[in-house]
């Protein structure tokens, strides 16, 4: 492939830009995951996760992607024809509910608006008609990576205990852990799903699970075949620093050190750089006139803004041109939501003049496509960073 | 941790030695797995790879462990309570067997001697007796990873055609695909199973099927849940150049190297190394003294030896003094041959001098242990390889 | 040291932020430098080099900075005594003249503006006021990197035919080579200058020189002191692919990888970028009201710009201040303009994007330092960014 | 290139096999040199080689080869016209001779044997003699490279004392320092000589002057030109942690990690460790019925051990041979040596296994060759590791 001067600008809602730290780290003589070594590495990686989670529970790593996670969490947990509830939040919720469906669960979906936050009070409603408990799980998404919204948890776990229902609350935080605050034990989630390519800033290959001490319990009387998503055959070679099958050792060596790079950082650090280079990016979008999916602004992501396209040139046209041109990837609109928004990821590995030079890539591809905008976006943003500075 | 001199030997039979180029392939910014490039790199590395299955018809690439392969084989294709016959071969036969209990199906397994290859004669009488074709699947092992046995998996597939029966033929490749002839088509298998971490020269974390046209249609009729490891879903996306869900873009970045080397070598060369090499570590050990835990000669492994310890000191208490003293990581007995044998890798990215290097190590092994030994193994290896250069 | 999120902006004038290619073909292990691999290596850099150098001469490697090759340019052609005419151009054309004086040599610098471009028409002058050939080389530097401002080699070129002078032409392309066109043999430069980590996107450490016939044959009567910096010696060396003592063999792994880079784009296209980039740069400096330090539009040059600051604050407060909270590296004044500019560097491997954050990474830092601009910098500059795309 | 499988033994007496740390820690983006994070690393490497060098006063970093220390050593220190004493040790004591007479200088060199260490009591006559004091420097190798000889260099810095004569003692370490023990203070020596590529486990590219107090002075009264090697610049820039001009920034990287390296492993570890791989090399190469070339077993060196080929075969083909068909690479015979000998480096990042492939690579070299050799050398070899283990 020719040479295209110049860093990419990877600025998709996940993969992220692995920092060379990462890259460097696994560039690394893979090693014996039998030997005396690896325990070290094991429990490192461990209770770091836990950590970033909110968890003294259980926090379990598999290779595989997110989406696998969803799975190991159903399977885990529960039998075939067991109820579920859900939220409708965007393309990522609707499609860990298909994967429920294919696995033999039976999911009712509460209705929702992709441009705004789950509605926990109408979950209360269903959990409190459900007194016969034929729900066995409650799933939802914390930051829809589709649509750049940001879900309450907290109320969702509060949900469940007000109406005292046993229901297992299962959290997908694919791409808020390790960016925005995420409390595991505190917001009382049973599970919760994340991987390895968003926050934690490593190339895709490793898939998280957050497990509680109930839903442990709950895999002892769930009868979803499972072998290779099994919590228990895991916890129990984990408890001596193995894995029960080969794990991603060179990933792991990765994960260690994107794990000490949070901790150097401190995490309520990296939560706030987020948060403040998100708000940047939304100042650059309603100043240049356009719309951010997210309709609220308590709701909109820390780590992803949808943008919405309204003119004649589609989003997908307007991200291939600014990938063609100008070297960057922007993510695009899934599903229902395809050619209508493009995303922005600001997170991970990532600080103000990435972010600055992220925004003018989306300028300059108004520019040469003659999307109308005000050009107030750029100096708007600035400013926010320099007076948050 | 304190620098330990020099370079660490990891002569396990997987993982195995990641050759530097496919570590630096895999220290490349991760790309976006929905852009224009990716297609390119999929293509490239599905072609890759049914080469090295020696297979036209589909292979398919997970992120995952080899043990996630054995349940993606039988999830997509099997319904609860389906029968299957397996060989008892070893340790990783076994752990087959035991997943496949586990995700609801019936194990019929064959009696077998771990010393000895399977026997497709005791299969053919079992296929012949099952006229109402109650097996739906036959399992078998190419490479038995953990007694360095292998089998003819040709007179498997030759079982089954002689005796007309439908079942299908999954077999575990896992430590033989990329270092010794592998023919999914010509030995008519329908699933192949492998991995990345062995001949393939990667770091652990990829996964492969290779899968027949008869298998595929069989998934349409499967009732084990799926949805992680659906291979239609995977078709689907693959042959547009994108996979269902974020691929493990740097180990696919990896892979694509590791391919072009064995393209670079030449597959015929690649097994002919691995079966020249295997030959003078089997002549070292003979001359040594020791038994190959393998008994017939032309059942050998040529990827892994395992020798037998039968002396006072365990095999574990020998691989642990050669990993502190001379920092070279060899297998141990799995199972119940925990302490009887150890095992040599002799797999990957290989040569003489890195074989004479383990060789010596083991001797050394030997003398501080005061393990009896002759000490003619070094000098009938070195005296091989010269008189097979 | 603790993490600090993102990449740095590394935005002198050299070093240059080193490409990842550049950087993974560096980390390759080294090779037997008198081996039988080693030829193509050399064979394949010092060709590349010349096509950069646009000479058919020679062209030469060594381990060595590039104020190594002023040496070497010198003590290679001069003898203790020889007078040699110079400019005063800047810090770096004085710090040339500086070595020549400690070397022995008598250095007559014509006075000059470091504001301006080197003034081809006293040289001219001087030159024919000799009649009896004292001077025996002239020095120039074809772009000052201390101040921005690209001076008209061809014609120091002319002045030497015109006046039909025998002094060397020797010139230093440091900050220029690789990023701006520059013709060696068309010019009829005798010595030119230069270095790995600008345009040649390597980190520092290796110095190369292109040497004309004449001055190859300037060696034989030179009675300067030289062994390491020998060009004699170095030719018969390299004209059979090896080098007179150990060359520093990952650096020109890093080479052979930027060369290929600048193959794949094409010079034309590479020059053109930088003059593209370098325009943007100067537009925006001039949008928010400031002064390049370079007087006169065409010679400006396309790989450093020197801004001055007149305010309170000094050009070396601002650059920590970037540096501190921005992640950004700008180059400083030096010598008399110390705390006076600060310089960008637009060069080597280097696009839209990473110039975009660059100059925001400026004007924020203006912002949090109250420094008085328009802040219609950032819009000048990707206003041109489109129209030229 | 095609693929060659598995590692390339590079077993020259330098450069020798980076280790995987060092090339990683090169691998990093290039920082400002004149930035605040600078003097952090200048201060760590120069103080982690002034205690290799074994030396309080001062040690000194160029961007060089090895050989461009030996000018510098002279260059600093001395004027046109002085005379040197030197010994006649092998090809580099001659190269380092030719390069001082190219300078300018007088060399007297005694007679030596190159089978043999420096006759340090001939250097004492010579002094005695000289009551002039028209010998401004004696020069000595500590080790040189192309014959495998170790001298005393205490006893030269003795009959200095001995005989009260003012001249500096220059001694090139070059393929000692940092495998074998080096004591610039203790011994009295004012200028040591050494290079990145042997011992200190880099690739080659940087260059080092340990220097004397006595040494320093004398560089206000040398009159040989020097502006690049100059080490009153350096050490008045190193003094605030800076350069004089660029240093090799990445080349610094794996310098800091080397030395930290041979700090975890301890000095005087990583001298026993080469001393027994030494020891265990010469005890093969007798066992095998070859001489070394280093007469006396007390001046063996513990770095490089040069052997003889006496029969029809000249040891370069015999080198290319293993090359060719073992993938590693020898040392050859220099100047009036090639041909006769073959050099084995067992130096740098190294252990007992590296060396067993080393050693068998040699036999395997003799066995498809036909060189007669006794088949004990390598039972010799790990009969001793096995017994000082």
């Amino acid at each position: 492939m020719a040479y295209k001067p110049g860093r990419h600008f990877l600025q998709l809602p996940g993969p992220t830009n692995v920092p060379d730290r990462v890259l460097r780290a696994m560039d690394t003589p893979t090693i014996d995951h039998r030997g005396p070594e690896f325990p070290d590495l094991t429990g490192e990686v461990i209770a770091g996760l836990k950590g970033v989670f909110g968890t003294k529970s259980d926090a379990f790593i598999f290779p595989a992607s997110g989406s696998g996670m969803w799975e190991a969490a159903l399977v885990n947990t529960l039998s075939p024809g067991d109820a579920v509830l859900a939220f409708d939040q965007g393309f990522f919720s609707a499609g860990w509910q298909n994967l429920a469906t294919k696995m033999g669960l039976v999911v009712h979906s509460m209705p929702g608006d992709w441009r705004r936050a789950l509605n926990a009070g109408i979950l209360e409603e269903k959990l409190a008609e459900d007194t016969e408990h034929a729900y066995k799980a409650v799933l939802a998404v914390h930051n829809e990576t589709s649509t750049g919204v940001t879900s309450d948890i907290g109320a969702v776990g509060k949900a469940l205990r007000t109406t005292d229902h046993p229901a297992l609350l299962m959290v997908d935080a694919v791409s808020s852990l390790g960016s925005m605050d995420f409390q595991h034990d505190e917001w009382h989630v049973d599970v919760t799903i994340s991987g390895s390519q968003k926050g934690l800033m490593l190339p895709p290959g490793l898939g998280f699970n957050a497990v509680s001490e109930k839903a442990l319990k709950a895999a002892s009387d769930s009868t979803l075949p499972s072998a290779y998503w099994d919590w228990r055959a895991m916890k129990s070679f984990n408890d001596d620093g193995f894995f029960p099958y080969t794990p991603a050792t060179n990933m792991l060596f990765g994960l260690r050190e994107s794990l000490r790079m949070l901790r150097e950082e401190g995490l309520s650090n990296v939560y706030a750089r987020h948060a403040r280079l998100a708000e940047a990016t939304r100042r650059a979008v309603e100043a240049w006139g356009f719309q951010l999916y997210a309709e609220r602004a308590n709701e909109r992501s820390d780590t992803v803004s949808a943008v919405l396209m309204q003119g004649e040139i589609t989003a997908d046209d307007f991200r291939r041109t600014v990938l063609d041109r100008f070297n960057m990837s922007l993510g695009g609109g899934l599903g229902r939501l395809r050619g209508q928004i493009f995303r922005i990821g600001h997170l991970g590995d990532f600080n103000e003049l990435m972010l600055a030079g992220t925004l003018c890539g989306i300028e300059l591809g108004f520019r040469v496509m003659d999307v109308p905008f005000r050009d107030a976006g750029i100096e708007a943003a600035l400013s926010y960073l320099a007076e948050t500075q």
